[in-house]
């Protein structure tokens, strides 16, 4: 019983100088039992005759499931293979290695069992449909790398009919992490979130959601830009999302450019792609904060950024301040699992972004406004500020 | 990060009688990593950047997905909970610690990892629809518990639409044992499969399939009864599976009682439940075999039983001869999945039993037809029978 169909091998492996390749041979995650089973006794209390009693006093007791299933403790890894990382619409198959590196990532710093569970839809109602008819499987659906707009509605829908924590980590990860960063680099040059003024590069699913939680967060002044500029209220060509952002940010109505809403501005906020000139770099305010999340290919060069602003940080894991979504999904679902939430509210998210910061503590520098993604203690004590949120709030 | 919501109790628990529920705490299984993410380095070739060369790779060239994601190796232990053990329809959070012993099992005899997913609608479009979205996260479905006749159409319309192996093993697990036990039992008292009279209590999903196999292997006279007696064609109460067995059992027309088709019998499989009278056991031929597989309670009392028959084989894990799908189900899926199967064929299913059969070899007594349900030979020499089935048969 060999479980690798391609160990073995005598010809020259055309993926042997990459060692991705090696990392994935045969996938990345496994599936145990916690029991053994070295004795009919030990069959029998596992499997039959003895499930049958575990299973009896659940049907009577459907609460007991919470007990004596491991349901309560598994994340599904949700993903319809249309946005995946940078590159795009993959599809199913091609998408399981970034949910398989999730589960792993589940396991590795959160002690969570999680399940990638790829689609072989992109219809938003069969996608809908068939969360909620597997959600009783699990303790907690993490929608990954699925387009704009249809995340949004998913997200919504999937929020509306389960009690449990439903989060597309895309938006709110990422959303979270940006938040902790921008409180640390708002520190490092003795700013107020408040004070800010904020461009967002890009209107798609993070953009969106980065918004939603610098406004919460208590950030003052926003302007968002999709790839034909700043929305504002002039604008004919926008959907729902981008109409609340048109709603809810640029209280000036400025109508131009990315580029020329740079000028002056405090904050650059890539979600983007793209590339942004160093002259609009070079018009921020004094101290500017430049936080470039493109992956592998910042929109602002990261050199050029450093001889402009304060700080800067990336997505990308050679550079310091890396803003990587690990710091907060794997917390923010041990602690709304522990605390037995049946929903991640906004204020979790917030009291997520504030222990990420706080990890941070008195070493804040410019480089180092965010932990390292290794960094064991940002789990725990994301879990713990979240889980604490939930019981604070009566949940 | 605690991860049990009950330890730590102070009130006495009245669970604490019954060592299963203590088994059962938490749940049973346990998904990990298989890598560990101990550096920078490690995260960047686990998950980003490293894993978009790995997806780029599989996008392109969809065959890669076999062996650089862990899909192909993973079972689904798939159940609406409708027909769960002799407990009926108790739902799926009940019937989740079933599904979670049979990946427990998965994973201790075949080394394979599963999944189970139990869903929220019994509707047999909707459970098929959600199984297909769900398919290109798997390498195999496990059907279970879930009732007739639904079952039947449930897997046949799945077993259509995918290119994976799929198995009701209400079905098939327990037929494919019942061949194994019934070749060695006809051995024991020194008669050919081909010249047994069989009568089949029960054409529910286990008897239907049961029946087929046995019709496969060579058995030359069965007749089926249902709670109203055996099935002929003057039955006009029938669905499409029990006419299935009205067409291809029975050839002489028996119109009885199952108590009437005993006399002169000489086997008795029973799957139904119910109680069988010490009459119709006694009124069998010599060299009675009786398989009675109801659970907890045979429907033939054993030691009854063993006052008029040869050969005695029940469910019961205290009782010699236990007839237990474990035997089976590993090791088919661990031999399709080595094998790259698409499918189960009905010889596959021969060869399982086959090789069943022959781990008892030159032990063969009237107490041990069958090798015990942890005979660790038994997976490997299923799964090399089932492998070495589907390349002979050129798939």
């Amino acid at each position: 019983m060999s479980g690798n169909p391609s160990s073995g091998q005598h010809v020259p492996d055309r993926f042997a100088d990459d060692p991705a390749f090696a990392v994935h041979e045969g996938g990345k995650l496994s599936v145990a039992s916690t029991r053994s089973i070295e004795s009919i006794a030990d069959l029998a209390l596992t499997y039959t005759p003895g499930v049958a009693r575990v299973s009896s006093a659940i049907a009577a007791e459907p609460e007991l499931a919470r007990r004596f299933t491991w349901a309560p403790r598994v994340v599904a890894v949700v993903s319809d293979g249309t946005a995946v990382l940078g590159l795009g619409n993959i599809g199913p198959a091609a998408a399981l290695p970034v949910m398989e590196g999730k589960a792993c990532l589940f396991s590795e710093f959160a002690g969570l069992s999680s399940v990638p569970i790829v689609l072989d839809t992109t219809d938003v109602d069969e996608i809908v449909d068939t969360v909620l008819a597997i959600a009783p499987s699990f303790g907690g659906i993490n929608l990954e790398d699925i387009s704009a707009p249809r995340c949004f509605e998913i997200e919504d829908r999937l929020r509306e009919r389960l009690r449990i924590p439903v989060m597309h980590d895309d938006q709110h990860g990422t959303a979270i992490v940006v938040l902790a960063a921008l409180r640390n680099a708002a520190t490092v040059v003795g700013r107020e979130l408040g004070d800010l003024r904020v461009v967002v590069s890009g209107a798609g699913a993070a953009g969106v959601a980065c918004t939603k939680i610098l406004l919460e967060g208590g950030v003052g002044h926003i302007a968002v830009a999709d790839s034909r500029g700043v929305l504002h209220a002039g604008r004919d060509d926008l959907g729902a999302s981008k109409q609340w952002l048109v709603d809810n940010t640029n209280p000036d109505g400025f109508a131009g450019t990315m580029v020329s809403a740079l000028e002056g501005a405090d904050v650059y906020l890539g979600v983007s792609g793209g590339s942004v000139p160093e002259s609009a770099i070079a018009s921020m305010a004094k101290d500017a904060i430049v936080f470039s999340l493109a992956n592998p290919t910042p929109e602002v060069d990261p050199e050029m950024a450093a001889r402009h602003a304060a700080v800067v940080a990336t997505g990308r894991s050679d550079l310091p301040n890396q803003i990587n979504n690990v710091l907060a999904f794997p917390g923010v679902f041990r602690g709304a699992i522990d605390a037995g939430a049946t929903s991640i509210t906004e204020e979790m998210k917030l009291a997520a972004a504030t222990a990420i910061a706080d990890v941070v503590g008195a070493d804040l520098r410019p480089d180092y406004i965010v932990p390292s993604p290794l960094d064991r203690r940002v789990a725990s004590a994301v879990a713990e500020a979240v889980a604490a949120e939930w019981r604070r709030s009566g949940g």
